[in-house]
């Protein structure tokens, strides 16, 4: 199955949806079963491999069940689902965040082979990386071209920042490619951002959860958190911010706008716009995190804060890491009026971003394949990410609550109160299991009885994963009683 | 003559490599005819062609000339050589750095293809980079290989951190692939020491003058340059250096030991041990600079700090950027007792190094192409330097003084006190050449009649860029009068 997803002519894909519209629409309905893989093969005159890709794809996704001996079936809606855990109320006073061993220790359990990986938001490398990309790079290697070995200087390479920038203007933001400049990833774009417009003892106003990587980014410029109330939904609350700009000096706001890590909140495109008129009365400037802006499960690409920026206070950053591939470290930022000196700051934290990946990436957009692309991991995505969502359900004890997420690769899961996270991962790395227990996710330990899931990886052994995440979940419920 | 030194079988730099022991050891004279193209040709039963490129080489490397109708000579000695500049003698009190708008002009005109290359110090890409790197990153990019797409968590990839361990083991370093962390080249090295080991508001005592990165570096991370007397053969001055540390609060010394950067000074290897030992006395971390070490023109590859230090406060800083290639942003730290900080802080930068570019140096290495490239490109940098050097004899006034480098790939240039070298290189922009003025690299305005030159584009061009240099000096020259 590697790199299956990006290969032409994606058949199996194409049937697989056309299914499943039929099913949404009623043609097929709940528990009535499908045409049979040897039918579908003969009517639709493709092979039956294909007809059982796009079966297998539909299992993943949820949406229909193979019954032994028998065929498949459209699946029945899950009888109820998890309650969503509820707005988060952390403290209100700026803290400092240190919870940076444990962040080493869970990025390091991430290369670990032998380990089932529930716990850092890596994505799919196996099932996402297109083919294409691949025979893009090795044609670029094997060409003898100066430009390729050289330092590619602030801003970064032009024929990349077109191409974002093109999609840029697609989601609304009125920018040209002289308005990006390329970083080493997303966490780069976010470090250089927040160097440009804090300095050590400022304090910025952040969502909450929030990526433990933006908190140990906070951490090693010693600025302050300070964690606003955010909606497992709709995201950072606008009233609780407005409050927090009125009692604190406050000289930037972050938020990951369009699914949220870990909560999967997406702010609606009017509280984006208000969220920037809120900072924009204050003149702070707005950091604005979107690398899952391309995974949407549903609908239309969210927009981005950027779009309603009129003063070019909003630094928008994101990366190719969640939809295409994370080695090649490959981020951008729109950094507005603070652009010449997110440039000199990229420049003496390591010269340049890597040419070459930067040039693949780049000829891989124009080659126009990106947006297939995108549509394939989507569906994979949003089938992974039911069906996580419904093993813990089905494993994980009474009074748990999981986030519905309409994009994105991770859960964020509220488990009894009694339940300790960290206590969890320890248990769980014995039984091969890694997870990112919640203390990791704000500086002030409130979320210890919270996890963050990775969906990317769905495959039954994480199924059986899930299963002894709850009997441990359970084991310590015994214990407390 | 693209990629041409490291092709096999480097015929031709084996004939002009033993032509170039004749000469030295008297067979040929200065002023003597060496064999004909043709007669060495059927002697030695190699082709016209290959012998052609060994005189080339021999004449980019000053050794012989060529006369019109005549054959090829072994060259006269220079007549004279231009005076070294003296030990520098800069301002004793920390001074905030701030040359930044120059810096990034000057390496925005590296990436101008219309420009003499003088300015910024890149490596000549278009000789320097072997085929063989090419090939085996192609091949990498054309496997299906899922951990070349993930990230590489610091403390980066192990295969690489093997093979750089045990070339620091080979000059003295008593180290592990344990202590080594990839960084994206040696200024992120650099950055990333710092921060692990100063705070904002922090002296740095360095060297004087110093390369602007390292300048530049230091204002964005809000530290003090302590500017410290260096000598042009010999690097910082310890006398200096033992009075700054008695009268200064110090947090950190930084230096680019072997051929500093734009000194070409290489500190002594028993001047390394006392550095060493007297920053250890009051256990002050010693951040070294050793991306010119494998570049040495003669006698053995110089030592560094690292080896003599016995308390892990050495923070040795590298990179493949200088002798094989920049656009792949590969470096490493081996950064003693502040290991785990710096991994950390490596983390909050940018996650982590682009994986392919650190399996394709890795793999180089492992291959064992790497020792003969370097004895290539040493042979071809020491050419250059020698041919710029000459020129700048040539053509620049009475009273200027030259550095005498024995490695890297720059010239340091005091040129009479009426110059000024920042005046000079707007003039010299209109006439199509770029290079770096003495402002770039002090905090004082001091170096205002110095300039850095790189030598490692040397070509006739650059012949007729250096004469039209002297022109424009010979100008400044007219109009002071």
């Amino acid at each position: 199955m590697v790199n299956k997803p990006s290969q032409e002519p994606f058949i199996y894909e194409q049937v697989a949806s056309e299914l499943a519209d039929l099913i949404r629409i009623g043609t097929f309905r709940a528990g009535e079963r499908i045409p049979s893989v040897r039918q579908l093969s003969r009517q639709r005159k493709i092979s039956v491999t294909t007809v059982l890709q796009a079966y297998m794809l539909l299992e993943n996704q949820g949406i229909i069940e193979s019954r032994p001996q028998s065929g498949y079936y459209v699946r029945s809606k899950p009888p109820h689902m998890l309650p969503e855990p509820e707005m988060s109320a952390p403290q209100q006073d700026p803290t400092l965040v240190s919870v940076r061993e444990l962040v080493m220790m869970v990025l390091k359990d991430s290369t670990n082979p032998n380990l089932i990986q529930l716990g850092a938001a890596i994505p799919n490398t196996e099932l996402v990386v297109p083919v294409k990309l691949n025979h893009i790079m090795a044609q670029l290697s094997r060409q003898v071209e100066n430009r390729y070995y050289m330092y590619d200087i602030p801003p970064g390479n032009e024929a990349l920042r077109i191409q974002i920038a093109q999609r840029a203007v697609g989601i609304g933001c009125n920018i040209t490619h002289g308005d990006v400049v390329t970083t080493s990833g997303c966490l780069e774009a976010f470090t250089l951002s927040l160097r440009a417009v804090c300095s050590p003892g400022d304090t910025v106003a952040i969502e909450s959860p929030m990526y433990f990587g933006v908190l140990q980014v906070i951490e090693s410029l010693n600025l302050r958190a300070l964690e606003i109330p955010t909606h497992p939904r709709d995201g950072i609350s606008l009233s609780a911010l407005r409050f927090a700009l009125e009692h604190n000096s406050i000289q930037a706001c972050l938020v990951l706008s369009n699914f949220n890590n870990p909560l999967g909140s997406c702010i609606p495109d009017e509280n984006k716009q208000q969220l920037v008129e809120l900072l924009a009365r204050y003149e702070i400037p707005l950091i604005e995190g979107d690398v899952c802006g391309e995974l949407f499960f549903s609908g239309v690409r969210p927009s981005v804060c950027k779009a309603y920026d009129r003063k070019g206070l909003v630094l928008l950053c994101s990366s190719f890491s969640k939809d295409l591939v994370p080695g090649y470290r490959v981020g951008w930022v729109v950094p507005g009026r603070f652009k010449a000196t997110v440039e000199w700051l990229k420049y003496t934290t390591n010269v340049a971003t890597a040419t070459l990946p930067q040039v693949a990436i780049a000829k891989f957009l124009e080659s126009g394949g990106y947006d297939h692309h995108l549509r394939s991991i989507r569906r994979l995505y949003a089938g992974f990410v039911s069906q996580l969502s419904q093993a813990v359900m089905r494993y994980f004890p009474q009074g748990t609550r999981v986030t519905r997420p309409n994009g994105g690769i991770v859960l964020w899961v509220q488990m009894p109160d009694y339940v300790d996270s960290l206590k969890l991962y320890k248990q769980a790395l014995f039984d091969g299991i890694t997870l990112a227990p919640g203390y990791m996710f704000s500086a002030t330990e409130q979320y210890r009885n919270f996890l963050r899931l990775n969906a990317a990886w769905w495959s039954y052994e994480t199924d059986r994963a899930m299963r002894r995440l709850g009997e441990l979940v359970a084991e310590q419920e015994r214990s407390v009683k």
